[in-house]
Protein backbone atom coordinates (compact mmCIF):
# COMPACT_ATOMS: atom_id res chain seq x y z
CA UNK A 1 0.00 0.00 0.00
CA UNK A 2 0.78 3.30 -1.08
CA UNK A 3 2.50 5.74 2.09
CA UNK A 4 2.37 9.61 2.67
CA UNK A 5 4.66 11.24 5.54
CA UNK A 6 3.03 14.30 6.47
CA UNK A 7 5.21 16.75 7.91
CA UNK A 8 3.87 19.09 10.46
CA UNK A 9 5.49 22.13 11.41
CA UNK A 10 5.37 24.05 14.58
CA UNK A 11 2.43 26.83 13.28
CA UNK A 12 1.24 24.86 10.54
CA UNK A 13 -2.29 25.51 9.47
CA UNK A 14 -5.06 23.28 10.50
CA UNK A 15 -6.80 23.82 6.75
CA UNK A 16 -3.62 23.05 5.01
CA UNK A 17 -2.64 19.89 6.36
CA UNK A 18 -6.23 18.38 6.90
CA UNK A 19 -6.53 18.34 3.15
CA UNK A 20 -4.16 15.24 3.45
CA UNK A 21 -5.90 13.75 6.48
CA UNK A 22 -8.74 14.05 5.10
CA UNK A 23 -8.44 12.98 0.91
CA UNK A 24 -6.11 10.38 2.01
CA UNK A 25 -8.40 8.84 4.75
CA UNK A 26 -11.68 8.67 2.61
CA UNK A 27 -9.43 7.64 -0.09
CA UNK A 28 -8.80 4.14 2.64
CA UNK A 29 -12.33 3.71 3.15
CA UNK A 30 -13.94 4.44 0.14
CA UNK A 31 -11.41 4.65 -2.55
CA UNK A 32 -10.69 1.87 -5.46
CA UNK A 33 -7.04 1.70 -3.82
CA UNK A 34 -6.29 2.50 -0.11
CA UNK A 35 -3.30 4.64 0.92
CA UNK A 36 -2.23 5.06 4.16
CA UNK A 37 -1.13 8.32 5.65
CA UNK A 38 1.21 9.48 9.24
CA UNK A 39 1.79 12.77 10.66
CA UNK A 40 5.41 13.29 12.44
CA UNK A 41 7.20 16.94 13.09
CA UNK A 42 10.14 17.42 15.27
CA UNK A 43 8.13 18.39 18.51
CA UNK A 44 5.56 16.46 20.47
CA UNK A 45 3.37 18.74 20.41
CA UNK A 46 2.62 21.10 17.49
CA UNK A 47 0.66 24.29 18.24
CA UNK A 48 -0.88 25.62 14.65
CA UNK A 49 -1.31 28.46 13.47
CA UNK A 50 -4.77 28.89 14.53
CA UNK A 51 -6.62 26.65 17.39
CA UNK A 52 -5.34 23.75 17.07
CA UNK A 53 -2.43 21.74 19.54
CA UNK A 54 -1.96 18.66 18.01
CA UNK A 55 0.48 15.72 18.79
CA UNK A 56 2.12 14.19 15.95
CA UNK A 57 1.49 10.28 15.77
CA UNK A 58 5.72 9.06 14.83
CA UNK A 59 8.21 10.29 16.43
CA UNK A 60 11.12 11.65 14.07
CA UNK A 61 13.91 9.98 14.78
CA UNK A 62 11.90 7.01 14.11
CA UNK A 63 11.23 7.94 10.07
CA UNK A 64 12.71 5.16 7.81
CA UNK A 65 11.79 7.25 4.08
CA UNK A 66 12.03 4.12 2.45
CA UNK A 67 9.15 3.33 3.36
CA UNK A 68 7.38 6.39 1.95
CA UNK A 69 5.85 6.85 -1.01
CA UNK A 70 5.55 10.86 -0.68
CA UNK A 71 5.85 13.94 1.55
CA UNK A 72 3.19 16.63 2.10
CA UNK A 73 3.94 19.71 4.16
CA UNK A 74 1.04 22.29 5.04
CA UNK A 75 2.13 25.68 5.15
CA UNK A 76 1.86 27.97 7.91
CA UNK A 77 2.32 31.63 9.72
CA UNK A 78 6.16 33.07 10.59
CA UNK A 79 4.11 34.85 13.99
CA UNK A 80 3.15 31.01 14.39
CA UNK A 81 6.23 30.19 14.42
CA UNK A 82 6.47 28.05 11.29
CA UNK A 83 9.67 28.75 10.28
CA UNK A 84 11.84 27.72 13.25
CA UNK A 85 10.92 24.23 12.31
CA UNK A 86 10.52 24.76 8.57
CA UNK A 87 14.29 26.14 8.36
CA UNK A 88 15.68 23.71 10.79
CA UNK A 89 18.31 21.17 9.69
CA UNK A 90 16.55 18.18 10.19
CA UNK A 91 13.61 19.41 8.63
CA UNK A 92 15.64 20.32 5.62
CA UNK A 93 17.63 17.07 5.62
CA UNK A 94 14.34 15.24 5.50
CA UNK A 95 13.11 16.77 2.32
CA UNK A 96 16.26 16.16 0.51
CA UNK A 97 16.18 12.46 1.44
CA UNK A 98 12.71 12.41 0.04
CA UNK A 99 14.04 14.15 -3.39
CA UNK A 100 17.21 12.54 -3.88
CA UNK A 101 14.94 9.12 -3.69
CA UNK A 102 12.55 10.32 -6.38
CA UNK A 103 9.75 10.51 -3.95
CA UNK A 104 6.62 12.95 -4.66
CA UNK A 105 6.64 15.75 -2.37
CA UNK A 106 3.61 18.07 -2.06
CA UNK A 107 3.83 21.60 -0.23
CA UNK A 108 1.44 24.13 0.09
CA UNK A 109 1.63 27.45 -0.05
CA UNK A 110 4.84 28.78 2.28
CA UNK A 111 5.37 25.14 2.87
CA UNK A 112 7.62 26.11 -0.59
CA UNK A 113 10.28 27.71 1.18
CA UNK A 114 11.81 25.08 3.35
CA UNK A 115 11.60 22.94 0.20
CA UNK A 116 13.66 25.46 -1.69
CA UNK A 117 15.73 26.51 1.35
CA UNK A 118 16.80 22.47 1.08
CA UNK A 119 17.99 22.93 -1.84
CA UNK A 120 16.28 20.47 -4.26
CA UNK A 121 14.42 23.10 -5.95
CA UNK A 122 17.92 24.96 -7.61
CA UNK A 123 17.12 25.93 -11.33
CA UNK A 124 13.33 24.30 -11.08
CA UNK A 125 9.97 25.75 -10.97
CA UNK A 126 7.62 26.12 -8.27
CA UNK A 127 5.49 29.07 -6.56
CA UNK A 128 4.58 29.90 -3.02
CA UNK A 129 2.40 32.85 -1.48
CA UNK A 130 1.97 35.91 -3.58
CA UNK A 131 0.20 38.67 -1.64
CA UNK A 132 1.98 40.78 0.80
CA UNK A 133 3.85 42.85 -1.80
CA UNK A 134 5.20 39.21 -3.25
CA UNK A 135 7.46 39.02 0.03
CA UNK A 136 7.44 35.01 0.26
CA UNK A 137 7.50 34.76 -3.87
CA UNK A 138 10.79 36.97 -3.22
CA UNK A 139 12.13 34.36 -0.95
CA UNK A 140 11.49 31.77 -3.40
CA UNK A 141 13.72 33.46 -5.86
CA UNK A 142 16.12 34.15 -3.94
CA UNK A 143 16.73 30.25 -3.32
CA UNK A 144 17.72 30.08 -7.15
CA UNK A 145 13.62 28.77 -7.67
CA UNK A 146 12.46 29.60 -11.19
CA UNK A 147 9.42 30.92 -9.72
CA UNK A 148 5.66 30.86 -11.89
CA UNK A 149 2.85 33.13 -11.64
CA UNK A 150 0.20 29.62 -11.27
CA UNK A 151 -1.60 28.07 -8.84
CA UNK A 152 -0.13 25.23 -8.59
CA UNK A 153 2.97 24.46 -10.36
CA UNK A 154 3.82 20.29 -10.73
CA UNK A 155 8.22 20.14 -11.72
CA UNK A 156 8.49 16.17 -11.78
CA UNK A 157 8.02 14.96 -8.12
CA UNK A 158 7.47 18.52 -6.57
CA UNK A 159 4.01 20.20 -6.15
CA UNK A 160 3.93 23.64 -4.83
CA UNK A 161 0.74 25.92 -4.90
CA UNK A 162 0.05 29.58 -4.19
CA UNK A 163 -2.49 29.18 -1.02
CA UNK A 164 -5.30 28.18 0.90
CA UNK A 165 -7.63 27.55 -1.62
CA UNK A 166 -5.35 25.32 -3.36
CA UNK A 167 -4.40 23.04 -0.75
CA UNK A 168 -7.88 20.48 -1.77
CA UNK A 169 -7.01 20.05 -5.59
CA UNK A 170 -2.86 19.91 -4.39
CA UNK A 171 -4.48 16.77 -1.95
CA UNK A 172 -5.97 15.18 -5.21
CA UNK A 173 -3.01 15.66 -7.53
CA UNK A 174 -1.14 13.57 -4.81
CA UNK A 175 -3.63 10.85 -4.42
CA UNK A 176 -3.96 10.52 -8.56
CA UNK A 177 0.00 10.84 -8.85
CA UNK A 178 0.31 7.82 -5.74
CA UNK A 179 -3.06 5.83 -7.25
CA UNK A 180 -5.39 6.83 -10.43
CA UNK A 181 -7.77 8.93 -12.01
CA UNK A 182 -10.86 6.57 -11.36
CA UNK A 183 -9.72 6.64 -7.58
CA UNK A 184 -9.33 10.15 -7.30
CA UNK A 185 -13.19 10.22 -8.82
CA UNK A 186 -14.38 7.93 -6.37
CA UNK A 187 -12.83 10.09 -3.48
CA UNK A 188 -14.22 12.86 -4.90
CA UNK A 189 -17.61 11.35 -5.26
CA UNK A 190 -17.86 10.36 -1.71
CA UNK A 191 -17.11 13.80 -0.10
CA UNK A 192 -19.39 15.61 -2.58
CA UNK A 193 -16.49 17.12 -4.94
CA UNK A 194 -18.17 15.62 -8.05
CA UNK B 1 -15.69 41.44 19.06
CA UNK B 2 -18.04 38.96 17.75
CA UNK B 3 -17.18 35.28 18.85
CA UNK B 4 -17.77 31.86 17.59
CA UNK B 5 -17.55 28.47 19.76
CA UNK B 6 -16.27 25.55 17.66
CA UNK B 7 -17.80 22.31 19.54
CA UNK B 8 -15.54 19.21 18.84
CA UNK B 9 -16.90 15.50 19.28
CA UNK B 10 -14.77 12.96 19.47
CA UNK B 11 -14.13 11.42 15.74
CA UNK B 12 -14.90 14.92 14.03
CA UNK B 13 -13.65 14.98 10.67
CA UNK B 14 -9.59 17.38 10.30
CA UNK B 15 -10.91 18.89 7.42
CA UNK B 16 -14.73 19.79 8.05
CA UNK B 17 -13.17 21.81 11.49
CA UNK B 18 -10.39 23.42 9.47
CA UNK B 19 -12.61 25.64 7.60
CA UNK B 20 -13.57 27.73 10.85
CA UNK B 21 -10.55 28.04 12.78
CA UNK B 22 -8.70 29.32 9.36
CA UNK B 23 -11.64 31.17 7.40
CA UNK B 24 -11.91 33.07 10.75
CA UNK B 25 -8.25 32.93 12.00
CA UNK B 26 -7.94 34.87 8.54
CA UNK B 27 -10.38 37.56 9.31
CA UNK B 28 -8.92 38.30 12.22
CA UNK B 29 -5.44 39.34 11.05
CA UNK B 30 -6.37 40.33 7.35
CA UNK B 31 -10.20 40.85 7.72
CA UNK B 32 -12.13 44.19 7.69
CA UNK B 33 -13.75 42.97 11.24
CA UNK B 34 -11.79 40.37 13.66
CA UNK B 35 -13.56 37.84 14.72
CA UNK B 36 -13.25 35.55 17.85
CA UNK B 37 -13.12 31.62 18.18
CA UNK B 38 -12.25 29.11 20.47
CA UNK B 39 -12.74 25.28 20.46
CA UNK B 40 -14.25 22.96 23.21
CA UNK B 41 -15.79 19.85 23.22
CA UNK B 42 -16.48 16.78 26.19
CA UNK B 43 -12.79 15.31 26.10
CA UNK B 44 -9.30 16.57 27.16
CA UNK B 45 -7.95 14.97 23.99
CA UNK B 46 -10.02 14.46 21.03
CA UNK B 47 -9.48 11.58 18.59
CA UNK B 48 -10.04 12.80 14.81
CA UNK B 49 -11.22 10.71 12.20
CA UNK B 50 -8.31 10.61 10.41
CA UNK B 51 -5.08 11.62 12.77
CA UNK B 52 -4.62 14.39 14.39
CA UNK B 53 -5.36 14.37 18.71
CA UNK B 54 -6.56 17.39 19.30
CA UNK B 55 -6.56 19.24 22.84
CA UNK B 56 -9.34 21.42 23.05
CA UNK B 57 -9.00 24.99 24.50
CA UNK B 58 -11.75 25.52 26.56
CA UNK B 59 -13.08 23.41 29.62
CA UNK B 60 -16.79 22.78 28.90
CA UNK B 61 -17.89 22.97 32.02
CA UNK B 62 -16.68 27.10 32.06
CA UNK B 63 -18.72 27.36 28.46
CA UNK B 64 -21.03 30.90 29.02
CA UNK B 65 -23.77 30.73 26.10
CA UNK B 66 -24.17 34.51 26.20
CA UNK B 67 -20.30 35.03 25.35
CA UNK B 68 -20.92 33.38 22.25
CA UNK B 69 -22.64 34.66 18.87
CA UNK B 70 -22.20 31.30 17.19
CA UNK B 71 -21.89 27.68 17.44
CA UNK B 72 -20.15 25.67 14.95
CA UNK B 73 -19.71 21.72 14.66
CA UNK B 74 -17.84 19.87 12.03
CA UNK B 75 -18.82 16.04 11.32
CA UNK B 76 -17.35 13.06 12.13
CA UNK B 77 -17.14 9.43 11.42
CA UNK B 78 -19.51 6.84 13.40
CA UNK B 79 -16.27 4.41 13.41
CA UNK B 80 -14.28 6.96 14.71
CA UNK B 81 -16.86 7.30 17.84
CA UNK B 82 -18.48 10.81 16.56
CA UNK B 83 -22.35 9.98 18.19
CA UNK B 84 -20.69 9.11 21.47
CA UNK B 85 -20.15 12.52 21.74
CA UNK B 86 -22.27 14.18 19.16
CA UNK B 87 -25.52 12.16 20.99
CA UNK B 88 -24.41 13.04 24.46
CA UNK B 89 -26.73 15.05 26.40
CA UNK B 90 -24.53 17.69 27.21
CA UNK B 91 -23.76 18.13 23.90
CA UNK B 92 -27.71 18.66 22.96
CA UNK B 93 -28.18 20.51 25.65
CA UNK B 94 -25.51 23.16 24.58
CA UNK B 95 -26.95 22.98 20.76
CA UNK B 96 -30.57 23.83 22.59
CA UNK B 97 -29.06 26.64 24.37
CA UNK B 98 -27.67 28.36 21.73
CA UNK B 99 -30.86 28.37 19.70
CA UNK B 100 -33.17 29.28 22.80
CA UNK B 101 -30.81 32.46 22.37
CA UNK B 102 -31.08 33.07 18.79
CA UNK B 103 -27.85 32.33 17.94
CA UNK B 104 -26.39 31.03 14.49
CA UNK B 105 -25.76 27.34 14.41
CA UNK B 106 -23.21 26.36 11.79
CA UNK B 107 -23.45 22.18 10.89
CA UNK B 108 -21.49 20.58 8.55
CA UNK B 109 -22.35 16.61 6.92
CA UNK B 110 -23.61 14.52 9.50
CA UNK B 111 -23.55 17.36 12.00
CA UNK B 112 -27.23 17.83 11.52
CA UNK B 113 -27.99 14.88 13.01
CA UNK B 114 -27.09 16.48 16.89
CA UNK B 115 -28.51 19.43 15.79
CA UNK B 116 -31.40 17.29 14.71
CA UNK B 117 -31.57 15.42 17.57
CA UNK B 118 -31.96 18.18 20.01
CA UNK B 119 -35.07 19.06 18.94
CA UNK B 120 -34.18 22.16 17.48
CA UNK B 121 -34.57 21.16 13.82
CA UNK B 122 -37.81 19.58 14.52
CA UNK B 123 -40.21 21.13 11.16
CA UNK B 124 -37.66 23.12 10.00
CA UNK B 125 -35.85 22.61 6.68
CA UNK B 126 -32.37 20.70 7.20
CA UNK B 127 -29.72 18.42 4.42
CA UNK B 128 -27.11 16.06 5.28
CA UNK B 129 -24.35 13.67 3.84
CA UNK B 130 -26.82 12.27 0.80
CA UNK B 131 -24.67 8.58 -0.26
CA UNK B 132 -24.82 5.52 1.59
CA UNK B 133 -28.33 4.63 0.47
CA UNK B 134 -29.67 7.73 2.21
CA UNK B 135 -29.15 6.67 5.62
CA UNK B 136 -28.30 10.13 7.34
CA UNK B 137 -30.91 11.82 5.54
CA UNK B 138 -33.72 8.97 6.89
CA UNK B 139 -32.26 9.36 10.13
CA UNK B 140 -32.40 13.40 9.78
CA UNK B 141 -36.05 12.97 8.51
CA UNK B 142 -36.43 11.02 11.65
CA UNK B 143 -35.77 13.29 13.93
CA UNK B 144 -39.20 15.61 12.19
CA UNK B 145 -36.45 17.64 10.65
CA UNK B 146 -38.01 18.68 6.65
CA UNK B 147 -35.17 17.60 4.81
CA UNK B 148 -34.54 19.19 1.48
CA UNK B 149 -31.99 17.79 -1.19
CA UNK B 150 -29.58 20.50 -1.61
CA UNK B 151 -25.94 21.50 -0.96
CA UNK B 152 -26.32 24.08 2.00
CA UNK B 153 -29.73 25.26 3.42
CA UNK B 154 -30.19 28.06 5.51
CA UNK B 155 -33.09 28.13 7.86
CA UNK B 156 -32.87 31.24 10.04
CA UNK B 157 -30.67 30.99 12.70
CA UNK B 158 -29.33 27.23 11.62
CA UNK B 159 -27.17 26.11 8.27
CA UNK B 160 -26.69 22.54 7.66
CA UNK B 161 -24.76 21.24 4.67
CA UNK B 162 -24.54 17.92 2.28
CA UNK B 163 -20.79 17.04 3.04
CA UNK B 164 -17.25 17.92 2.85
CA UNK B 165 -17.21 19.99 -0.20
CA UNK B 166 -19.74 22.35 1.26
CA UNK B 167 -17.44 22.99 4.54
CA UNK B 168 -15.49 25.85 2.99
CA UNK B 169 -18.72 27.69 1.83
CA UNK B 170 -20.21 27.29 4.99
CA UNK B 171 -17.53 28.65 6.84
CA UNK B 172 -17.45 31.96 4.44
CA UNK B 173 -21.53 32.12 5.35
CA UNK B 174 -20.76 32.29 9.18
CA UNK B 175 -18.63 34.38 8.53
CA UNK B 176 -20.72 36.85 6.72
CA UNK B 177 -23.31 36.49 8.98
CA UNK B 178 -21.49 37.36 11.77
CA UNK B 179 -19.63 40.29 9.67
CA UNK B 180 -20.26 41.76 6.20
CA UNK B 181 -20.36 40.44 2.62
CA UNK B 182 -17.21 42.84 2.14
CA UNK B 183 -14.92 41.28 4.53
CA UNK B 184 -16.00 37.54 3.00
CA UNK B 185 -14.27 39.11 0.47
CA UNK B 186 -11.39 40.63 1.87
CA UNK B 187 -10.49 37.35 3.15
CA UNK B 188 -11.12 35.25 0.36
CA UNK B 189 -8.78 37.27 -1.24
CA UNK B 190 -5.75 36.96 1.16
CA UNK B 191 -6.66 33.37 1.32
CA UNK B 192 -6.46 33.17 -2.52
CA UNK B 193 -10.37 31.95 -3.11
CA UNK B 194 -10.77 35.03 -5.05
Amino acid sequence: MKKVLLLLAQGFEEYEASVFTDVIGWSRVFGTEPVELITTGLRNEIKCTWNFLVKPELDFTKINVTDYDALAIPGGFEKAGFYEDAFDEKFLNLIRQFDNQGKIIAAICVAALPVAKSGVLKNRNATTYDLLNGKRRKELADFGVIVKDEKIVIDENIITSTGPSTAIEVAFILLEMLTDKENVETVKKYMRFD
